[in-house]
Order: structure tokens, then sequence, then C-alpha cells
């Protein structure tokens, strides 16, 4: 028989958007900033969390890029005016009604999708909202911009004084004034951060450590693999956790094989791994392509890929 | 900070079910047909294929299992007005308009629930349209109808003659006479069928062979394992060539695993694996959470599978 549709996936590009909102306090204000993001069609919020303290939100929505990018344009839009950062304070340093906005890949995107949408949207932040724009992380036109502690340094009071003067301060879009009431915003791209924990039949730490410490990147480890070793008292066992800062580049089953064969070294085995909260679904197929041996894998083969980019966020 | 969104997967049930249509020559019939069952909310169609000389249409429609319910009904419906039985020639084993109709479990139902469809479609088909349904494979009621060939036998023709008269042929539901023009239906559920190919570093058929009756079901290997031992000519190796006819009972790791312990007897390495068409990302998930050894790992923890149910067909 010949099959007579083609329904292989077009497009089922997703981006996470993280958006950081000056507002910890009022539901009701974090409610009207959400909504408008979630009115563009294709925008999910995925979660939102607040922190009286800190006087701050955490907006995550998914979505298609160009839903998402709508989306966090219009919560960017709406939070400059109803957050007002001459009012504002909580313990988190910030310098914008909409503090920091990065987009996230998430499925069939790369990075450099998302370094794009970056510069899209702080293109229209900066012209249509005369909010000055300083890209950062993956974004970052300028290296020192790449760390985002940098780039915030001074926070809106501060910023308000340099930004025009100090040629450090010149945004990457916008005007090089502070907006008086909205402030600043940085706009970035960064990759999905797991977090993982490989668990190790002993209850001795240093076994932990030491492997933690040959594993990441600052022990000359794995580039993208961020680790520190923990006792789990209660079960009798050490554990090595990992932040795995960029599954694309280093691979869950590679992080996992790593710390096989150095806790083998030890007559250590391990006994489990975890992973905490979510995790995309391509880490996973990618560890059980690795694992099978798979020849010629295509993601359209997945069911659950065929179901059509128009049932999709 | 605390999440004030609770989005976890509440309900992301997927069932396919794969009717078989006696219609292979007329493709406006067959988008008739397809259209009925595509205009229910929430169906997809995942493929149609034809075959003239069967003269027979095999459609793939996948989404919740309430709502593929509603569209194989519809379809069932449409097609007895379109195609009649007594009208109708073709190589493939016929006895009815929609020929078999079997509900395949894909993500979170069992077959209970997949047997469940069958037996509330064989109701209503039985009652509303009167035509009368043979429940088979998974749902049969009586053994000898697990195997649709048994079901089938005597075909259109024969079935006009027995039904009413011969015990052996009371349909589950449904009159005890044929439909003049859509004749009887099989109705039931089985397992998702996998097509997966493992590759051996060797040019030994013998090896192939060997190992492929050492895992199969029906040499004393695994349940749910049919396998055969192929030479790949253009590439010099051989190929242990399986049908997973049920990845739940019998999952892909466990397979793989049995073939590389087996090769490794004759000092041969699996060199790669392949799946052929579409698998379900759940057969993937198993795969990685095996390997990674993953302690307490919930579907839900899938970024993907919180897009909410909403986005779902």
């Amino acid at each position: 028989m010949t099959s007579m549709v083609d329904n292989r996936r077009q497009a089922m590009k997703l981006v996470e958007c993280v958006p950081n909102f000056s507002e910890g306090r009022r539901p009701e204000v974090l409610d009207e900033i959400v909504g408008a993001m979630t009115a563009v069609e294709g925008v999910r919020l995925l979660d939102k969390e607040m922190d009286a303290d800190h006087n701050r939100a955490v907006v995550t929505i998914i979505g298609s890029p160009e839903s998402v990018l709508k989306g966090a344009f219009r919560g960017i839009e709406r939070a400059s005016g109803l957050i007002d950062l001459t009012k504002h304070e909580g313990e988190h340093p910030r310098m914008g009604a909409t503090d920091v906005c990065p987009f996230v890949p998430v499925r069939d995107v790369d990075m450099s999708d998302c370094v794009e949408l970056a510069e899209k949207l702080g293109e229209r932040v900066g012209s249509e909202l005369e909010i000055p724009v300083f890209l950062y992380e993956e974004a970052a036109r300028r290296p020192e911009r790449q760390n985002l502690a940098k780039v915030r340094k001074g926070q809106f009071e501060g910023l308000r004084e340099e930004i025009g003067k100090n040629p450090e301060k010149d945004p990457d879009f916008g005007p090089a004034r502070i907006h008086p009431t909205a402030g600043a915003i940085a706009i970035g791209a960064r990759p999905f951060l797991i977090a993982y924990n490989i668990n190790l039949g002993t209850d001795d730490l240093s076994v932990a450590k030491t492997i933690a410490k040959a594993i990441r990147q600052s022990g000359g480890g794995l580039r993208y693999v961020k680790a520190m070793g923990f006792e789990l008292k209660d079960r009798g066992i050490v554990q090595v956790s990992i932040n795995m800062v960029n599954f694309k580049g280093t691979p869950l089953f590679r992080a996992f094989e790593m710390v096989k064969s150095e806790a083998a070294r030890y007559g250590v085995p391990v006994v489990g791994s975890e992973i905490v909260g979510l995790v995309p679904a391509d880490a996973l197929v990618d560890t059980a392509d690795f694992y099978l041996r798979l020849e010629n894998f295509k993601r359209d083969q997945i069911l659950e890929n065929r179901l059509g980019e128009d049932d999709e966020v």
C-alpha cells in the first residue's frame, strides 16, 4: 500500500521564555502582565512564581518562536505601564520593570535562533517602548555583557545616573537614557538547564566530591557540567549533584557514563540517577539514541511528533 | 519562590485507531470516510493508504480515547453508506465495508482501556447501524476470536449464509444477520507494533539467524518479540529484524541487551540498531530511564508534557 498522507512534522519549534518582573507583592499586577502574554495565540504559561521579599516574579512561557516573541513583548509592554521602579524595593537586584528576559531553545531551534529572537525583541522594546535594552549571555554583543551581574551592576538607580554618560553603559537598542519608570531591560538567550543527580553506592562523601570535581568544567571535565558532591544521610549514600547547563553540548548520557567510569575506579557502583524538575524530551531521546546505537533516527519517527503543528502551542 | 501554577499533565491519553475499509479504488469515497472521522474534534489523521489490487484502504487516526471512539463510529457509519460488499472484489479477504477496526494504546492508556473502547464502539455499531460485530484480538470474548483470520473465515459471502444459523458465528453485538451491503465488522484492541532492527558486525548470516531464534517468543525467548535473521549485502553485515509486538510488555532495551549478550557469545559486536517507521515517545523514554537508572521519574517531568491538555489532540 502507498501512503497518501505526508504529515511529517513540518515545524514543531518550541522556545521557552523566562521574563523576570519587578513585582512580587501584587498578584493582580502579575496576573495582568501574564494575561497580556497568554492572550497571544500559541503562548502557553508553564509557570509563574512570586517572591515578596525579592519583590520579583519569574514567569515561564513556551510556544513557537513567533508567538513567544510576541508574548514577551506584550508582557514587557504591560509591565512598563504597571510597575514603577522609582517606587520599587526588594532584596533582589533589578534595573527594570521587566528586569531580564531570556529565550531558551527547547525543541528544533538553535541557540542562534534564540539570539535572533532576543535581537528582534530588543529592537521592538527599544524603539516602541523607549526602554534601553542590553543584550546578555549568548546574545551579548560585548564580551562583558555575557555576565548578567555585570550588566545589572548599579541597578536602576545607578544606571539612571550613568547611562548616556558612560559609553560602557550604552544600550544595544533603544535610547541612551533610562525609562523614567520602567528602567532598563536585559534581553538574552541561554540554554535549558537540567538538574541531574547521580547516586553512588557508598557513604564515602570524598568519592562523590572527587568525582564531581573530575567531571565538571572547572575541574578539567565536561564543558557544560557543574557538579558538587553531597551526602544523602537518610539513605546512607552519596550523590554527585549536577547542573547540565547545555544538554545539547554535553548530553545526559555522557555525564552519566563518566560518573560510572570514575566511580568504578573506587569500586563504587552507580545505584541510580534522578532528574529534578523538567527535562526536554530531546534529552531523553538523545539518551535512547546513544544506548541503542540508533542509525539514522529522525525525530519525526516519534509518533507524538506527527500530531501536527496546529496541535502544538 | 513558590510556583503559583499547577499545570502538571492531567490527561494526555492517546489512542490510535486503524480501521480498514473495503475500498481501494475510489479515492473520493475514502476521502468522504476520512472526512467524517476527522470532522470529530480532537481526531487527527496519521496516515491513509489505498491498494487497488486489494481493493482496501488502511486509515490511521489518533487522539483522545473519546474523540477516537467517536471518529471511528463516524467512519464506519459513512463507510456503511458508501461501500456495497455485494459489488466488492479484491485480493484481500474481507467481510465488511469497514472490515476491521482495532484500537491501539499509545500513551497513558492500557490495553484494558482499548478493550473498553472496542466494546463501546461494538455496542453502538451493532445497535445503531445494525451491523453484526465480532470482538477480536485482545478484545475477544471467545478464545477462537483472538485470531482475526478465524473470525473472517468465509468472508462476506460465507458469513452471509452462516450467521444466524451457526452459533459459532453469533456476533458479540448487533443482529445475528449480515448487513445487506455493509456486511460485518471485526472490532478489537491490539498493542502498538514497533519494527526494530539490530545490526551485527559480521557477514555470517547464521549468527543473525541463531540470535533471532534465541530472542523470539517461539524460540523460548522474549514473550513479545518476533525476529528473523537477514543479510544486509551492501553493507556486508547481518541483521536481526524484530517485530516488537508489545513494547510495554517487552521493552526495546531488553531486546537490544539480549541481542548484544547473545552476539558477544560469538565475539560479534552490535554495530547499530534501527527503528523503522513510527515509535511512541514512551518507548524511548523507557529506554533512557533504564540506562540512566532513573529513580522516581515521572512522565510529567517532560517539558513537552506540560503543554496542557487542550494543546493535545
